[in-house]
């Protein structure tokens, strides 16, 4: 019998992070064939060239696309997610997949679900359900609307989903796959160092000593903003005194403003102890926040995997507003006292006990084995 | 004061019927300023220069686009949704309006609604939470869970708009647009006659005997199947010994399919009685309909402005499966037994009672009333 | 050691016509991988669904790609150039060619290139330096400049050629590929006949009576006159008493006036003797051509293949000015009394001695053998 | 009598400096009517938003577009290409210009040409016929193969257009629209000083003293070469001892190397007398052009606003390969040494007389004259 062909699209490092495990399991099913779509922001130098990672941990891409117009703004996600569309639409033409695979919330997880809509494939879509904040909410709800299997990481995800309508026979509280990585984590803090002695630019870290992660993304709801709210974190981080790794943000509309935020900033105080980065492998990332005494700014990963590792969290702003959140995490405004307070409250605290709110360490698994077997019918209906 | 822009897209002849009573209402209303976005099929020959209909009714486009990629299947389906989502950006970005409304479930829809989103303008749905059958409905929701205001037809669509997670007071009953010129049709059979005694082709139509009009359009989540179904719908057609005026199918995946089988069936028959136009300005289209025996196919209009107007309707298929029906209406399936059969039942019963479930004629003046008042929050949240 | 990777990019039937011997021979030899693509027009019912000749012909696409924006007007030309630029350029990453090979000089043939030439791809053109009519000699000559390599099918092509500035040892005169499958034609008129009883509109044709050939497209540097020639020459067909087979024209701005023409006539005049036909596959277009009384219209298969075969030809207005042409041709202007005549003429003379002007049947063997072993410079200069 | 409308299309900063008296003199010109494009890297923060300087010199775009698909190689060159193309259309459509102006030989240059070719409009290029290295000269001469009348700067570049088979009397002599800037420069170095004293990063520099201007661009023929190429730069300018002012490169194949290079040169050596600037409006740069000791690089404004000023130009690698040159101009390869010695010995030698090789100041003046006269045959011929 011959294989169902399931076509995974993969846009961003994050989204390669919170699908890995869902290519490895896919990749081993006996009744599965992969097809992976590699595309936009994981081509690029300036987020770190993903696609390499992927293809050196085995991954082949039997297609590859650019799709992104330029600019980071409103105007220019909104364009990147037509031209993601045309292309994921002549891939999908050509290979031909029995099901696609569509994960969490950017331009291109729509782009991928309108274009497996028309075209009559079954979407799956992962980490469906989930209350936040930004445009990434309202894109989310709409996929969901799109999906003909949903697998949400959380209960409370699932319940949501079948409110708005769907069948609740095809939505299943699989776990976040990105928890997959965390619980297998073979990577170490002495490997990351190892491999990553040159890379970053800025000051130097110590990686045997006290160090804190700071990752934050512009705010696409409050565009334009961006700049300032960088810089209460900044002012915060270095007040803290702690050693700070610090990473680049998503493309984005904004992400130019905090680069430019950052860039300003390390010219003028040029402060020793924090050091940026492009981009790290998923598990090197997990490795570094597995070890961090804290987790800044508003990347969800200090909350999904944060939940799971234990690690203390400041949570800054808004975009991560509604999110389930376990106890690791403390929330602060974009205000550099509240965050300076948070984060040394966070520090002086230590780990806190690993919690499964987002998984346990076999979402992929589950996820292919479903795949496998479900039969799925290509008109939706409320369920209402 | 500043006029509020208020951006109107219009795809398509059913889109234009539907919105006509708005585009007048926003255009006289003192709060706002019309701007007016012509695209997609509306410029197209094949499908009646509906452009030519729209600047004779006195509206004046701020911008025209090309947005079809030809094929009329599944592929370019999706493909030309991303082509309109690309120039609409570029539209909006140069109109730059306060507020953009889209009308029911195509896929330049959800490209208005796309762009509209990530460029944080605020968007309004027309026609939403109704139930039927086709890709159109899964579309439809998607919409609804990307807009910001909602201007369903029905209460039952209200409600449904709400379940899916909706803030209640965003959501406003005003009944379908398309009812208004139904209600305030001025234009006659004797207009229609004199107007297009020299257009479509095929047999000939004596206006003055009764007469069934036939509107079938493909049904994209049974793409390939149209070819057989507009088949059975023929056969019945011609059996029924009626005069019939029949209506080319919207652009759509199967549409060709459609053609290519009315071609076909006119080609070996050559009906003397059944005569093939490609396109009506909504109002001699409503006066076709008001005075028609009986309209039969799957057109949403033999439902909606068939229940205002009392005209017996045979729904034939799947693509309205679900929709809130009058007592005007009697499905049949793919059959043209059931189909002829349920033709003449209706022919014999003749007109029914005037129902507003789908309005009462005043939804464009409430529309544009609220637009001129409504504050809007970008950011959505569920209601759950 | 490895094959060089030959692409050749198909995007309509005369293409296909003009480029069968290529692929043929670049697929037996030793030294060369064939990828192929397919696409635009090709792909499309309305012109006949080129591809599945293609296909049966034992060609398989490596790609294919919709890439025609719909309206068939100088707006959708451009735009389906630029459509067809992206999509080309994600094929030829995906496909990583040595080379690519563009035919003639329609829009998609600067589309590729333009994207050849950007990816620093070597790229071979067959047919340039023609002088006719039409945009199509605009792009021709822009992508000679373009080119790397040159095929042109003539010896004054080769001298334009060079005299605008390419390099002499980089042209190479091998006669036009559509003459080869004129030379080796094994298919009948008994063959066409027999395939082709049921296919086509309007009146009836006898294959075993004389008949002639209309192939007429429409002239985008006219646009908006369409209408007005076709009817010309429509009438002159209809004068001459003789039965035509007529073709469907191109996709091309003002091919939907033609098309609109074509069914005005038949619609009117009903005339028992013409009978209307989309495509054929080339080795029967040939069929018909070399058994023809005479081919009327501005096809440059009459001046081309009809050179070789000696096939009367009349050739109606501007749309081949300035192309060479053997003695077999006759011109005309948009005047029906003129095409009449010319007809008569033609009719009366019957078939002319071949001409080996544009070929001598070799033409695809040729060109694989120079792509096998040319070594390519990537940056081009001008030769003074 | 209504205006003849010239819609001039800018795409990036070269650009706007090439034609900004274009666009003055057109502006003025009683019987034109400005209409105006901007897009591309014109406006993105990364190249200088090059559109807030065109608005302060009082120039209101009547259409704006971001067109540039992210990623700086072949293959989003080629899909950057294909979107401008569909944009422009979009525009050109909407616009309804009587003429299009293009300028020089970037990639948008030729969506521009295509689109307006496709559309009927005739096209009026400016600086055709140099010869010169890089893709740049194969686009050049291909966008002189699509328009329909010429504004070389040189009088051999003319000679060079003609003898490509253009008519010579569409063919003028104008001399280049930079040099109307660099010939009624009001701006000083002082002015220079005076606002730019906060931007940029890096060293410092004292604009009261002598210092070298240094731009090089990738040679995308060359892709992959550039950050070597940089580089050899680099070394040549920390040796000499100077303080530098260098700006940023283009967007094109290989400018995220040369940016990379200038990173790694500037974290590492931290050079405190050379200072990195994104850009400067084009009467600024003038001034720091006409005050620089040297121009190094590959800039051709070296060669052509050089030569009118008489500043000593050190022209690197292979990109303006060709081009004419005054005696202001030493040429070395990729190699410090050779770069080396060469500066060294131009600020040595110091200012050349003034040379008007590549214009006399009235180009804007003469195109606007041309344009309001002319009368164009859409239909192009070769002159053989």
């Amino acid at each position: 019998m011959s294989k169902r062909k399931i076509c995974v699209v993969i846009i961003n490092r994050a989204n390669y992070a919170r699908s890995k495990s869902i290519l490895e399991a896919v990749k081993k099913h006996p009744g599965l064939q992969l097809q992976l779509v590699v595309g936009s922001s994981t081509l690029l130098y300036r987020f770190g060239n993903a696609v390499d990672v992927i293809r050196k941990d085995g991954f082949k891409p039997d297609m590859i696309m650019y799709s992104i117009v330029e600019g980071e703004n409103p105007v220019t996600m909104a364009k990147s997610t037509g031209l993601a569309l045309i292309e994921l639409t002549s891939i999908f033409d050509n290979l031909k997949p029995d099901m696609v695979v569509t994960i969490a919330d950017r331009f291109e997880t729509i782009s991928t679900a309108i274009s497996a809509s028309y075209m009559n494939i079954p979407l799956a879509h992962v980490q469906g359900g989930e209350v936040t904040g930004s445009i990434d909410e309202t894109v989310r709800h709409a996929v969901t609307k799109l999906s003909h299997i949903h697998f949400p990481s959380t209960k409370a995800s699932r319940k949501r989903i079948i409110m708005m309508g769907e069948t609740g026979n095809r939505v299943f509280t699989v776990g976040c796959p990105s928890i997959d990585l965390a619980a297998n984590l073979a990577c170490t803090l002495d490997d990351v160092r190892t491999r990553h002695e040159k890379s970053g630019v800025g000051g130097s870290i110590d990686f045997t000593k006290p160090y804190i992660l700071v990752v934050q993304h512009p705010v696409t709801t409050e565009y334009g903003l961006a700049l300032e709210q960088i810089n209460e974190t900044a002012k915060a981080v270095a007040m803290s005194g702690m050693q700070a790794i610090w990473l680049w943000p998503n493309v984005d509309a904004g992400s130019d403003d905090i680069a430019k935020g950052l860039r300003i900033f390390r010219e003028k105080f040029n402060h020793p102890f924090i050091r940026y980065y492009r981009n790290f492998p998923p598990e090197e990332y997990l490795a570094l926040l597995k070890n961090a005494k804290c987790i800044a700014g508003n990347s969800s990963s200090g909350i999904r995997e944060g939940a799971y590792l234990g690690v203390p969290c400041v949570n800054i702003g808004t975009r991560q507003n509604g999110r389930e959140m376990g106890k690791n995490v403390i929330c602060a405004g974009y205000n550099h006292k509240q965050i300076l307070k948070a984060m040394r409250f966070q520090i002086a605290h230590g780990k806190y006990p690993s919690n499964k709110l987002y998984g346990d360490g076999k979402a992929g698994m589950r996820i292919a084995d479903i795949l496998a077997r479900i039969d799925v019918k290509i008109q939706k209906k409320l369920s209402y």
